[in-house]
C-alpha cells in the first residue's frame, strides 16, 4: 500500500477509496480483522496520510494509533476524534473507517485554518484508530478503546486469543506493532466519533444527522457444552452425550423463549466453536456466543436468567456438562449530555435539524464515555440499515453531512475547549 | 519415526506400540488424519517395517499402500488383508491401525512358514493401509478402497477438498506419496479385515470374535443454510436471516423427528461450518453433516424425506434458503457368506465361538464387498464400546485372539486360495 501512502491532504473521497481498497476482495466486501495483515496495511496508510499534513504519529501499547495536533502546547486539554479502521470478515465499507477519516480530514482542515491564521486553538486534537474495535478476531470488543479508557487491563487485552490460538500480542508484533511509541496524549476533555448508523431509524425519519444520547445495554453471555466424543455410527443411542445438539437446543430455546416474553430484545448467537468437528464423532464440546440488547438492565437480567435456565434444561436433556464461560453485561451508555447538545447545536447551525437518539450498537465512543470521559456520537444514514456485510453503503452527500459537523463541532471544540464552554 | 523404523518382526505389541507414539498426544488421543505428516510418519513406519520383513511396497495413485508378498508369482490370484492408518482427531489407538498391524504381523508369520517350507502358497498375498478411511479430513470417508475398487472416480477423490481447502492431491503430495510407485497388486480374489468392534455387542455376548454378516446402510445429508450477514446490534430482528439459527432448529427438528418415528435408526449431526463464524455478525451460511443409520433402506428413505421436509421448515421459519448440497445412500453391505462361513469356521478352529453379527459402520471391507470383492470382516472387542475417543481400549488378549484367528484365515487362503476352496 506504500504507493497509496503519497496521498496528502483532505479530500474525503480519495482517502476513503484509498483506505477501502485495503483488505477489499471482489463480492465480498472488506475484511481487515484486528492485526491482521490488512490492518497493518490500514494504520500505515493512515498514519503516512496524518504525518504528510502535518501531525505527530504516538501509538499506545494496545496499538492505538494518536495523529496528534500538538496546537496548544503542553498542558493545554485534549480532544479526541475517530474510530477503528478493523473491520468484520466481509465487512463493510465504512463501519468504523469512514468515521477515522472524516475525523482525520476535519483535523487537516482545520490545521489548515489554524495556520493562516483563522483562530487560536486553546486545545490540542488528536486523531484516534482505535484497536479491535469489532472482536471479531478477539473477544471482547471495544479492545483498544476498553484499555485507553482504563475498563480493560492491558495484559489482559494483550493475551487474547483468536480462533487459532494467536495471542493479540503476537499479532501485532506480526504486523511491527509492539508497545508504546511517541509521546501518547493523555486522557482527553472530550471524544467525539462520527459513526454510520448501522439502522434505519435516520432514513425512515428522513434525517441526514443523528446526535446518539445513549446506547442500548448488552449481555453477552458464553456458553459452553461439554459431551463425550464418541463414533456416530456403532455407539448406542442411548450412551450419547452429544454437546452440538446441546448446544442447537440451547440456540432454539434461546430465540423461542426471548421472543415470546422479551420480543422487543435484539438477539442473536452468531459464533461456535465446535470440537472436534468431523462428520463420524460426535461433538464433544459446543461453544456459542450469545447476546441479548435492550435498553432496561433490569429486563436484560430477567431475560439473562431465564435463558441461562433453557440452557441447563437442554444440558440435562442431553446428558451435557454446561459452562457459562463468559456473562458480561454492558451497561446502557448514557452519551455526556452538554456534548451531545453541542453537537445538536452544531448541527443545526450547519443547516440540519439533528435526531437525537439511540444506538444498539457498542461503538469506542461508548466505551470512553463509560469510563468517564465525555463523549458524543454522531451518526449519518446507512441505506436500508445494512451493516457487517458488503453491501453497506452509505450516500455521499451523507458522508459531506457528516463531515461538514465534524469539522464544525471540533472546531468549536478547538477554538473554545470543552470544559471552557461550561 | 525413523529409529521406530528399525521395528523387526511380528510382534503385534511392539509394532502397535510404535504406531500408537505416532499423532498422540497426551490425554487427547491419536491424531493422525489423513494425508497429515503424521500420517506420513505412520506410512513410513508401515512400510519400513514391512520391507524389512521381505515385503515389497507398492502404492497406488490415491496413496494405498500395499506391501506385497509375491508368493506364488505373477498370474497367481491375490488375497488382502489389512485396514487404514489414519484417524478421528483425538480418536483413539486401535481403530484402524490395529487391523492393519495384525494382518502385517500374519503375513510376516506365513511368510516365515513358508520360507520354512511349512507349506506352499498358491495365491500371492498384500497387506494393505487404505487412505482416508475415516472421512475426517476429506468427505467423503472410504476413499481410498472406494477408489480401488472403482466405486469412486481418482480424479474426483484426489481433487476433495479439507476444511482448509487444501486438496487431498495437494495433501499427499506434501508428505512425499505422489503417484503411483511399484506393481500395484491386481484386484484380489479375497479381502480380510480385523478391526475393533467400536460397539458392546460382542462384550454383552461375552465372545471374543465376531464374523460380521453385513452392515447398517447409512444415508448421509449435508444441509447448507444461507442467510444474510448483518450486524447483530441494530439489525432489526424482522430483517435477518440467520443461517445458524436455521440449522440450530434443523439440527433439533432432526433428533426430535427421528427420536419420535424412528427410535432405533441411530443418528447424528457431528460437523458444522458457519459463515463467518463473529460474535456480531449474523450468520450467513451453515452447514451442517446429517447421519442417519439404520438395516432398512425403505425406512431410511421415509425418515429422509420427512428429515428433509422438517430441514425446509426451518428455512421457511428463519427465511433462509437450503441446499441439500448431497444426500447419499450407503447400502447395506452383505459380507461374502462363503468367506464369512470360512471365517467363522476358522475361528472354531482356533477354539472361539464366533457370534455372527452386524456392523453399524463402515469399514473398507464393506467398499471391497459393496465393489465386488468377497470380503470378510471381523471383530473383537472394545472396553464399553467406546470408540472415535481417547479412551477406546481393547485387550490384549482380545487383539491375540483377533490375530491368531486371522493368521489361521489368511493361511488357509494362501495354501488353498479362496476359489480353490469353493
Amino acid at each position: 500500500m506504500d504507493s497509496a501512502a503519497a496521498m496528502t491532504g483532505s479530500d474525503l473521497a480519495t482517502i476513503f477509496d484509498r483506505m477501502s481498497a485495503i483488505g477489499a476482495h471482489p463480492g465480498a466486501g472488506i475484511t481487515r480483522l484486528a492485526a491482521s495483515a490488512e490492518d497493518g496495511a490500514a494504520r500505515r496508510l493512515f498514519a503516512d496520510w496524518m504525518s504528510r499534513g502535518g501531525a505527530r504519529i504516538a501509538q499506545d501499547a494496545i496499538g492505538n494509533q494518536f495523529a496528534c495536533f500538538d496546537w496548544a502546547g503542553e498542558g493545554a486539554p485534549w480532544v479526541f476524534a475517530g474510530s477503528h479502521l478493523d473491520s468484520q470478515p466481509r465487512g463493510g465499507r465504512f463501519d468504523g473507517a469512514f468515521g477515522v477519516l472524516a475525523a482525520g480530514c476535519a483535523a487537516l482542515d482545520l490545521d489548515a485554518e489554524i495556520r493562516a491564521g483563522g483562530f487560536r486553538p486553546s486545545c490540542n486534537l488528536a486523531v484516534v484508530n482505535w484497536t479491535n474495535e469489532e472482536g471479531a478476531r478477539y473477544q471482547p470488543s471495544l479492545t483498544g478503546s476498553g484499555v485507553f479508557s482504563g475498563a480493560l487491563p492491558l495484559d489482559d487485552a494483550l493475551a487474547l486469543k483468536d480462533g487459532a490460538g494467536i495471542a493479540l500480542r503476537a499479532a501485532l508484533d506480526a504486523i511491527g506493532v509492539a508497545g508504546e511509541t511517541g509521546s501518547v496524549p493523555p486522557r482527553p476533555e472530550a471524544y467525539v466519533e462520527l459513526h454510520v448508523e448501522q439502522g434505519r431509524v435516520l432514513t425512515e425519519a428522513e434525517r441526514r444527522i443523528g446526535v446518539v444520547e445513549g446506547t442500548w445495554a448488552a449481555r453477552k453471555i458464553t456458553a459452553a457444552w461439554t459431551g463425550r466424543a464418541a463414533h456416530t455410527g456403532p455407539t448406542p443411542m442411548a450412551d450419547r452425550r452429544d454437546a452440538l445438539l446441546a448446544a442447537a437446543r440451547g440456540i432454539t430455546a434461546f430465540e423461542a423463549l426471548v421472543a415470546a416474553h422479551h420480543p422487543h430484545l435484539h438477539r442473536s448467537a452468531a459464533r461456535l466453536v465446535i470440537e472436534p468437528n468431523s462428520p463420524n464423532v460426535v461433538v464433544e464440546r459446543a461453544t456459542v456466543w450469545f447476546e441479548l440488547r435492550g435498553r432496561d438492565v433490569v429486563e436484560l437480567d430477567i431475560a439473562g436468567r431465564a435463558v441461562i435456565a433453557a440452557f441447563e434444561k437442554a444440558t440435562r436433556e442431553t446428558g451435557t456438562r454446561l459452562e457459562i464461560a463468559a456473562d458480561g453485561l454492558r451497561a446502557p451508555a448514557r452519551m455526556d449530555d452538554r456534548l451531545s447538545a453541542l453537537a445538536g447545536d452544531t448541527a443545526r447551525a450547519c443547516g440540519f435539524d439533528p435526531l437525537i437518539m439511540r444506538s444498539v450498537a457498542g461503538h469506542d465512543a461508548v466505551a470512553l464515555q463509560n469510563a468517564g470521559i465525555p463523549s458524543a456520537l454522531i451518526f449519518i444514514p446507512s441505506v436500508d440499515g445494512i451493516a457487517h456485510h458488503p453491501d453497506e453503503l452509505t450516500h455521499p452527500e451523507d458522508m459531506k453531512a457528516g463531515l461538514k459537523v465534524l469539522t464544525a463541532l471540533l472546531r468549536r471544540l478547538a477554538e473554545g475547549g470543552f470544559h471552557a464552554e461550561r
